[in-house]
């Protein structure tokens, strides 16, 4: 039997989603619950890795099982062997050819940073900067990214099997919510490191630091070494996974 | 030279205010990191203490020391020297009779709570309570605390130096904002887990556990043992001190 599961987590005090030796996992946390829960050896699948300190509001895995417990049940006891911040929002029986990461059609992400003063009560929650920011230059820079392009010069070094850094951006809203403001991504996937390249990117635009015209052309040198800027992983948030 | 200093602190990671053997506390770093600045050996008085995993907004505290530093300078100083949880907000010079806990004549504190969803991003901000609440049963029932009442029902043991428990509440507001809800206390001053405790018991109101009756007798009583509620340290905060 395989099961489709929707979580959320506070990445704070985690090395990331996958597991590591020696370090705190997300997966590691999840898949000990299930041993506990199942006394099974289960292996979890994720729709993608997420990175230290990164959050999560809907990442979406899998796993198969031979036991039998009602989805409520299963909610119960995966919250009840859990650390609080990790939080199991929704489980359903799924085919067996769903899988968690091939089965995805698209993910949204948000990227969360403020300016102005600083609030030590979201510090592992919201990107801090030290300057003002031009949202409405923020959102003309934005426009450069929608649309079908080769994100080489925004992701982490190629990984092996996905040779393919071509991705489709379907949308990227900017908003205001309090004194914190909101980039929100709607695309086909995302590789390695690319929102929060494409969030640093943008801030520095609206920053002033860079224009443009520079942004277009590191898209189009489709070159990984163009773009040295990563956003603090504390502002991320994977916040729905779309089959 | 007296100065006084206004300090906003996540209080997630520490065990509160006082400077406590084997325990991490605010005091204490705040008084390494004068120690460092100045070469003295400072010691500071707050407004009043906090308890483990309680914020601040706007705690104050006051110190004395012979170094001369321009305010600017001074925060800069106190932000570089301490962890990024403790945010320095404003210092100033005050005269030599300014006493942070004495000279107080007023106090804003805000408990902040949820209920529905649970939001384990917010798991170390807000209280989160697993029942619904009716907050028009909670607003009629701050009506009771409202004014100049004996809190010794709704205090911890009372402090041998604090014989009178007789406290002024201006007002109690309590409104939304998002999913969660804070509850505003205005007073000349509170007891120790004063604010948890009336928190609790008007959040056991607006569950339906206790009537408002109830809580008019526990107020009436003056009796330490009458109230057994206290809620959850994390969302509580210390707003501002009135001078």
């Amino acid at each position: 039997m395989r099961l489709k599961c929707t979580v959320s987590y506070d990445g704070t005090n985690y090395s990331g989603w996958q597991v590591q030796p020696h370090a705190n996992s997300i997966q590691k946390e999840i898949e000990g619950a299930l041993k506990r829960i199942t006394c099974e050896d289960v292996i979890i699948y994720a729709s993608g890795r997420t990175d230290a300190k990164v959050h999560a509001i809907g990442q979406v895995f899998h796993f198969d099982t031979n036991r039998v417990i009602s989805n409520s049940k299963w909610l119960q006891a995966l919250n009840s062997n859990t650390p609080k911040d990790i939080y199991f929002r929704d489980i359903e029986e799924v085919s067996e050819d769903f899988h968690a990461r091939y089965s995805a059609i698209g993910k949204i992400y948000e990227y969360r940073f403020s300016f102005g003063e600083y609030n030590v009560h979201r510090q592992n929650y919201c990107a801090y900067l030290r300057r003002n920011i031009d949202i409405e230059a923020m959102v003309e820079a934005s426009k450069i990214f929608i649309g079908t392009h080769d994100f080489t010069s925004f992701c982490a070094n190629p990984l092996k099997d996905k040779p393919n850094q071509i991705r489709c951006i379907e949308s990227i809203d900017i908003h205001q919510e309090k004194e914190e403001w909101i980039i929100t991504y709607k695309g086909d996937g995302f590789l390695r490191y690319m929102v929060r390249m494409l969030s640093a990117a943008l801030i520095e635009v609206g920053a002033y630091r860079i224009d443009k015209q520079t942004l277009e052309q590191w898209l189009q040198a489709k070159d990984k070494d163009v773009c040295r800027l990563n956003a603090d992983p504390c502002g991320l948030y994977l916040k729905e996974v779309i089959y």
